[in-house]
């Protein structure tokens, strides 16, 4: 069978909010392509299935549970990678709130700041315990969303933490450069759990379908693989950029 | 002398943070052009200070103290507002949280929270206050930067913040349409009392005005004749855009 | 009546391709502010026409018959109005090619070379004329369209010539400052004799009105206050920028 | 060795000027991962060179003599490839004009015209004389430049013309979808023979590396990666955008 070299042979990647979805997909597509990976999320149960999902694929992987909007958790994760695996050479920061369904003028105090602490704060927080422990080439991606440029009218609030992180991408770009790169995602439309209140009816499923190009919604496994990209050394001269992977939907230039 | 018509003439306009720099500036520009003027910052005696001031040019002005980020602060604005003029018609969202020179990887968490809560939330939740009150055919202001699109290294979490609104911007044309537009003003350097942390430095000056194409720092009169432009019914076809007065740095397409 | 200073007193603009739409909207608009104006299109018979209709409202106008791809007709252009006025603050360059409807994989060579020698090199050769009779503090405003950044499958390579422009404006901002500022108007769609092929089947025009915000098409008086603001000196510190004028169709941060 | 999976196995990938700098970079990578190549410049004596070094590698390739502003050299590229390959999976269309190094205003019309026409026009022309033989599941690249966003002073109009693409690369994915894909890259700067005349200096290619965050210029392996990113199923979820691959330096959001 036709073959190629291995992207993350030797590396150590910590992927956030990874035991299901997108997360999930990623830690695999890591792990597959030789990555060392700590998962994390939550529930201890979900961890503990996830790490075994992954093992079974032959995944050298290790599970932290871990509630990234709280400091001890974010301390610990990064302490217990350091004690595992000793370095770590990506993280991959995808934790985020379930989407605000109400219009922002109309979202209550409490969620406004549960969307920044979760989207926005918790990616800088962690990787303010993380970037000591980066080794020199490392990666950081950030997973924003199509909403970041072109708001939905049902997760406004949402997209506005979304937007930040493209700001966020380039500030940090700047900060840990250049030993450090550090891109965003910016996924259309994908499935999961997550965006089962959009995509489990089957007309609203339709009519995303329809304002995509390619006549689909997103996979998980269509993130994962720009995430891999943009971690890998095949993207070692991109940083501060985004990119966007939804399938035609209007995004920019 | 040569005329045209004024573009407020019967309209209620508030503008936050309004007693000095830009803000001072745009609710000038908008009194001049016929607003009564809402000003408002979080001392009393710049408050009395800027109404004189802006009394003495002929303009219609009303001073409230507030602190964007006190609920009673901004309710009390909106309700100053109504009890002197009746209604609203232009919101100018200009406050904004003193620029943290520091890397984001060393900022305290208190600071980024300070730095979402102005230069954000309390964006939004002035509005959500204000929203009930505006006339058909309003418009609300946001005054970003161009570190929204071009981060600074002495200012990312500012700039954060700042990209953020970008997206806010848009979610809430969506929202508040079609009675009212929203826009934003993202400018370039003006050497207020605010950017005196770079601008009083000679050199930085220097640097930073032979990264404009124009040679020379914004005034707060730009940015004072951007915002009215967007605020007026000459931009009456412009909602969810942002205007880049900056100078010619770097920006966006 | 209440009323402002005239922001073109004493100016000498030449707007392309004015005698009707939006053109004429901007030399009428630049005109009643108190600007020399300089229409021209290919017709005598509409240039004519526009002049008297400019006359008749206390417009100073004067009408040279042009056709932009005619390297002798914009050198003419350029040596009357200097014949004429002794100098040229302001350029709007407006003309543009019928879109072609078909597809860019359809569209014949001639058609792909026609697009471009109007929508984009006629602007940069008419400058070429222009630039050594430009005051200082002079201004440059390019016609661009909504479709620059949001491609419609109707009119595809006029859109990519319209693309096309927004670099064009970032690279002569850099070329022609600080001296002479670039801007350019992206308008949405406008119902004039042009897009006649869209806007004249209501249906079409209802869905295009309903993928705006603001549930309506553009006017050409929209097009011609956003270019009276980017051409003034209310706008003296921005260059190199693109303002959309859409009615809050999907643009871009 | 530590192996994944050949990408481009069975695939058949077209790349323009492929003989030598990116476009030999594109063109072994795809062949590396598995495509059958078809390389083509306008010199036989390039063409057989790089057909022998590929080869050399292990490398299915055929070459074709190919001046892509020569229709019936685009023909005859076609024509070859089907009568050899019987398909095309990959377009990598990557020929480009010399910059011109002249100001824009100061630029002759024949100059405009050919960096129009190799830039842009021969990319639409050889994919509309393409598109008949693309299979389904086919990817169309464009190879265009970080200064499409953020113009040289020194290749001014070259930008403008890689601005153009990236409109054009929005167009037809509206036009190629959902069976073909249609992305771009845009490089930085990359010391080839192309870019001697910036790099060749060290001062300047001092300078410009400067401006990047990871401190040194791009290489050819770079662009090739993403290349083969963009081109391969990992990418199957992504039409119409633009990768920035440039080092950091100031794009766009």
């Amino acid at each position: 069978m036709a073959m190629m070299k291995k992207r993350f042979e030797g590396k150590v990647a910590i992927v956030t909010a990874s035991t299901q979805g997108i997360g999930f997909s990623i830690a695999e597509r890591l792990g597959l392509e030789g990555a060392s990976i700590v998962i994390s999320s939550r529930k201890q149960k979900n961890v503990d299935e996830a790490v075994e999902k992954l093992k079974s694929k032959g995944i050298e992987v290790f599970g932290v549970v871990c509630h990234v909007s709280n400091a001890q958790h974010r301390k610990n994760l990064i302490d217990q990678t350091i004690q595992k695996y000793g370095k770590i050479n990506v993280v991959v920061s995808n934790a985020a709130a379930n989407p605000s369904v109400d219009p922002i003028l109309e979202t209550k105090e409490s969620i406004l700041d549960k969307l920044w602490e979760i989207n926005v704060k918790a990616s800088i927080l962690i990787l303010q315990d993380a970037a000591p422990h980066l080794e020199k080439g490392s990666s950081v991606v950030f997973i924003s969303s199509i909403t970041a440029y072109q708001p939905s009218a049902s997760m406004g609030m949402y997209g506005v933490t979304k937007t930040a992180l493209l700001g966020l991408t380039k500030a940090l770009a700047i900060e840990m450069s250049p030993d450090t790169r550090v891109n965003t995602v910016a996924p259309g439309f994908v499935p999961t759990h997550f965006a089962d209140f959009l995509t489990k009816d089957e007309n609203v499923r339709k009519e995303i379908e329809q304002r995509t190009l390619l006549n689909r919604l997103g996979t998980t496994e269509d993130m994962a693989s720009a995430t891999a990209y943009l971690a890998s050394d095949d993207a070692s001269y991109i940083t501060g950029e985004t990119l966007v992977v939804a399938g035609g939907m209007p995004s920019r230039l």
